[in-house]
């Protein structure tokens, strides 16, 4: 029976010393690590180790919610589930996650690829910084991963021993059915906004019967409909970036659940983006910023849409719209057809999960730098107040909006205080 | 090791003589006991075993299909399945499923209560007896096993370890997702219809776009909307009636299944039934019972939808559409609006799922007696062709259909001739 032992730099080149892929890769002479930790998230411990030859990162779960303390348990198994995921991840999309050179079950660490020059594209996003290739990079990575863990693609007996699988990460699917559908839409405990000035606005969505209704029917829709391996995570703080490269990390809250969930949470963040830029603009330089930003929902939008699509017509294998009753008896428009529905539906949900995450990002627990980086909380206020009334908007009338275009320029006339 | 072996009048005894629970209800003269294999259905072996002191049923399934042989394989975990299923049909609906006695993994044996003088529903239908409590008990049983095991109801944590448990159960899911929504609308080899009689219009089928884009929406919907434990079999062959007494059995399709399939597989059975008739009918003598079969479907809606809402309002203690942000928050139109929503979705599914059932049991490897018993093919074909129609407008036109007074009079038109 191994005992878990949370690492520190004297006990980690101990633990780790004698696997060859890091010796490998860091160097063999383990007393010239240097080993820094550098965990910024709410859960986790994560280490880079630099040796003679190289680095890498080092990523241990902790017994407990970093953020909060061991009065917030939570299971060392998350690292597992990550792990699970980044293997899948890396199969749909090779090259998108960080190569795994280690994984060790019992004490959950996770060694991989130490990913420089990237930084998280959440700062890269607040410090201004205009990424070519993250709509494309992220379009594609979604269509591909959502697409290729579904009954659409896989053999349907290999998907339901993954949906068990990973039905046993339950308490972080918990994390986010109370954080993101529920809390915000009441005086939760662990709830914080900006106070007084937010406080009229967030009574009113309290109040607001609709936008809760909704709320809880895309709750039912993520708890229920187990359609594909989810990041569960996939927001601008879990990808890294560099001009050159785009990479996503932090599956630990993958699981099965609706394929809208990971494109509405991760268009969420732009848009945040979008309404935060006015909180770090000097003297109207985001100008340019903001509309990068809402060309990037749109191009991974339309990169999602049409590598689905693509998939859709050469790789569509699963026992879903087979070929048989379309291609094969002529009809392709048949399955052109079907596409079409699956993906208004999928536009739909998606509209509603983005919706839900702007809210419970200023809400809730756990805020996002974008917003709270800026200091004077008049202008964060006035930032986070545009994101929420986008949210709502979305979430409520999810079924009758037509375009991205549309919803791009009600974003601008929410920035430029035309509507309200 | 234990070695499954297929029980005969010989080995029951032996096998199953030494289970306080079945010598307190057969008698302990294991000499004494009398042993008939009654099974009819396509999967397994069934014992009636009678004793000094009174009757069991025994169960076992064989290790592959029994209607087509071991070419088929099956594997015997089924048993279990039904068997986890039964136990939690008795805990939701108790009173509704045969008690058991005794369960024995390995062997694949469920040993419970002998029903008597209990028949089949569908051969009680077939007859044109009218039982008075089936639209009732059915309802009531849908409502209560649907809601109770879905997050409405339970433990979140405990419905994903369930979810995991029968995410297992793929083979029979295999079954369904193949036989009911995919082979009925091409030339499957294992298909067989009425022919020539019906060639015309199973081409007409087989060739509507709409029609097989809705089936893959419901199969797309069957396979991922893990909302609850269905039954996953339940027409009017599960069902054993008196005049006074219903009980539902043989739900070793059990897995985790959107609401909708159990309720509309039911009720398609009921319409199939109404437009069999005419193939039993003797100088006009089924009028009352078509007038009867469609009360029913209405009785077992009204039902559903009644106590469904009853739970809705008194055991809504899942994680979904919480009381903290409705009724106690003064906000009780809040809920009712959310059931509102609810209800409409398991309606339009239902309808849908209702549709493609009809067709199956009449194009597919599957057909059920109400039909097979016509010996007229011409009658036959005709009576089935009136099934096959409502399926196709049920299935298409789902999302429009208001009220089951509407189906039902369109059912009518269709049995008259009126619509064709």
């Amino acid at each position: 029976m191994t005992v878990f032992e949370a690492l520190n730099s004297q006990t980690l080149p101990l633990r780790l010393g004698g696997t060859a892929a890091i010796l490998d890769r860091v160097g063999v002479d383990t007393s010239a690590w240097k080993i820094r930790e550098v965990g910024d998230g709410n859960l986790n411990l994560v280490f880079i180790v630099d040796g003679t030859k190289g680095s890498v990162v080092v990523k241990q779960a902790l017994p407990y919610v970093r953020l909060v303390g061991e009065s917030w348990p939570l299971p060392l198994k998350r690292s597992y589930f990550e792990y699970q995921a980044l293997v899948r991840q890396q199969e749909r999309d090779p090259g998108m996650v960080p190569e795994i050179l280690h994984f060790d079950r019992e004490q959950a660490i996770i060694v991989m690829e130490f990913l420089t020059p990237h930084i998280i594209l959440r700062k890269a996003l607040i410090e201004g910084q205009q990424l070519p290739r993250i709509a494309r990079d992220l379009g594609l990575f979604t269509a591909r991963t959502l697409f290729r863990g579904s009954d659409l693609s896989m053999e349907t007996r290999k998907r339901k021993e993954d949906l068990a699988l990973f039905s046993d990460n339950v308490e972080l699917c918990d994390i986010t059915e109370n954080l993101v559908f529920s809390d915000p839409y009441y005086e939760a405990t662990l709830n914080r906004h900006t106070t007084p000035q937010l406080d009229g606005i967030v009574r009113e969505l309290r109040a607001d019967r609709d936008l809760k209704v909704e709320a809880q029917r895309l709750k039912h829709l993520f708890a229920s409909n187990a359609e594909t391996l989810l990041h569960g995570d996939l927001h601008t703080g879990s990808v890294m970036v560099t001009p050159e490269e785009t990479r996503v990390i932090d599956p630990e809250f993958a699981f099965y659940g609706p394929m809208a969930f990971d494109v509405g949470m991760l268009l969420a963040n732009f848009w945040m983006s979008y309404f935060s830029q006015a909180g770090h603009e000097k003297d109207g330089d985001r100008a340019d910023m903001r509309d990068y930003l809402l060309d990037v929902v749109v191009g991974i939008w339309d990169t999602f849409r049409d590598e689905f699509s693509r998939l859709w017509h050469t790789e569509r294998n699963g026992i879903l719209y087979q070929r048989t009753l379309f291609e094969d008896r002529g009809d392709a428009l048949g399955s052109t057809q079907a596409l079409d529905e699956v993906l208004q539906s999928i536009w739909t949900d998606m509209l509603g999960f983005a919706g839900v995450e702007m809210h419970r990002r200023i809400l809730g627990l756990a805020h996002n730098a974008d917003f709270e980086t800026i200091e004077d909380a008049d202008l964060r206020a006035r930032c986070e107040a545009k994101a929420l009334k986008l949210g709502r908007h979305l979430a409520v009338n999810r079924r009758k909006i037509h375009s991205m275009a549309e919803i791009n320029a009600l974003a601008g006339r929410l920035e430029k205080e035309i509507v309200a």
